[in-house]
């Protein structure tokens, strides 16, 4: 949950003067999202989502994503759309911040997944990477392989007391997914991915997808990775255990829109671990740093430690369902 | 900022079912008020609050809450409604709490409190106090001076901590208020208050008053009493000095609804520092015993310390702008 941001009446009032929505009735910080503050915004044409971006969004990445979103609901991806103002910009700022308002979308996200949550994402992931082949803007992914060893460092020996032993597994892990990661010549198919496709990132109604949303993580990469990363999100257990069925679900959907080459699949396993890595070690940062009094409760680590394991264990897509 | 507890998918919708206002589109944890959890709630048919009410209140006082704001509004007042379910309940269950759904209001609460939006607390809260008059339920003020050497006690000499000789000062001042306090046959008017009149409990629309929420502290108390927390909420400036004219402003509003008797004017000072105690108690009540990686920032209880000492210097109702 996060409002960093306290905006005045009278700025606001300014602020979506330029947008031709009407004038606002109400205005209510959101407790969700962790990097930006967020608004539901009320006026006399509808409902909207003010976004102000907070320090931890590079601005520069910030034409990317708004001009990402507008992309792939033009193509028809159920996503939110940033709305222009009357000189044809979506980006403007508000209290000293960049901001922008966004079209609302409808729905909820799960809170318990079930097998069909899973198909929607498969299919739903499988067109949004389509959606993105003709999108011109690239942003790498920042938070891929080459990142991983400074973001290790960054914890360092501290990781151990969260678990003993745990600093030289993830140095020996970190050896492994550098040694095998996929070259950018190894033919995976490669496009612009969500990259933080999780649970409450997507939205349902009547057990319909209705929308995905946050795509301030979204980059140009392999799209197996993306799979990887929702695999993850999706498919384990609150016990630790992965559902082979819901993974099944999920890429047996993904494939009926675009299939898998042989490479893809190959590269599975290793690129879950990787996956695993990244949301470790950016966990691990944060719950060892994240001051005590903070408004945002850090995530723990030891969850894609052990998934992490789990993929370790896997030899091939069969142990995601696939045949 | 607060939402406690995590509603799912499935029991939101079992829940709104009951109450005949169409299938739920959106629902999202606002980041406002503390006591309870608050979502904004869109079916569609429009929207609404829905209000888990979490363990700092006591569910006895559920019905004089929710039957006050119902009372009130059908009064005209402009507050929320709580919505019946189809057996006229207004009062359910949801995720093992009690919860209810209360009208949406437009407007936003002032973020830079002017001479105009005291204006308009001090007409509402008069035509609030006159409204309360036949609503049958009653609630004692649990937060009156009965309650403070209770309060003051759970922080003792550790008030010591925020500011050296700060338990001295106060215990000196609850000696004061436990003497001059307005005894019950005082004649001094009486009846509904609200008790919690800050500005986030006020919204205002085009700068006119469009809404009173909150009213999980209310009870039965001396309407001057209610005055003296607006006074201490909305007539100092952020750099501890009282804006006399905002208190004009406010005072002359409400008496032209209801006028003050002579026992009311006399009993404001102490009365305003009734109240600066209430506040400054509870705050440091909270202050010393938040958890530091709590979700809600305790408020700084000195604030309330100044506007205490400025009251002890007041002698008649003249430093509040009245002649």
């Amino acid at each position: 949950m996060a409002v960093y941001t306290e905006v005045s009446d009278e700025e606001l009032i300014a602020f979506v003067a330029g947008y031709g929505i009407g004038e606002v009735t109400s205005c209510k910080g959101i407790a969700e999202g962790v990097e930006n503050s967020n608004y539901l915004l009320t006026t006399e044409t509808g409902s909207f989502i003010l976004t102000l971006y907070e320090k931890r969004v590079n601005p520069d990445d910030l034409p990317f994503f708004l001009g990402l979103m507008g992309h792939l609901a033009q193509k028809g991806i159920p996503c939110p759309t940033p709305l222009e103002d009357g000189k044809g910009q979506s980006l403007g700022t508000l209290c000293g911040r960049y901001a922008a308002i966004i079209s609302f979308l409808e729905g909820m996200w799960p809170r318990r997944i079930m097998p069909d949550h899973c198909a929607g994402v498969g299919e739903a992931m499988a067109k949004m990477h389509l959606a993105g082949a003709d999108f011109d803007i690239k942003r790498p992914n920042a938070l891929s392989v080459d990142s991983w060893r400074n973001l290790l460092q960054a914890s360092g020996e501290r990781a151990n007391e969260i678990q003993p032993g745990l600093a030289g597994f993830l140095a020996d892990e970190l050896d492994a997914l550098e040694a095998g990661w996929p070259r950018k010549d190894a033919g995976l198919p490669y496009g612009v991915i969500h990259a933080d496709l999780f649970p409450d990132n997507i939205f349902f109604r009547r057990g319909e997808l209705s929308g995905l949303i946050d795509f301030y993580f979204a980059c140009n990469d392999v799209f197996a990775y993306d799979i990887a990363i929702c695999l993850n999100a999706w498919c384990f257990e609150a016990d630790g255990s992965f559902n082979v069925t819901k993974a099944r679900r999920m890429l047996t959907s993904y494939r009926k829109v675009r299939d898998f080459s042989d490479a893809e699949l190959a590269a599975l396993p290793l690129l879950a671990r990787g996956s695993a890595m990244r949301f470790l070690l950016t966990r691990l940062y944060d719950w060892l740093n994240t001051p005590k009094d903070a408004l945002v409760t850090p995530k723990n680590p030891l969850e894609y430690l052990e998934k992490l394991k789990f993929h370790q264990g896997v030899s091939g897509p069969g142990a995601y369902g696939l045949e």
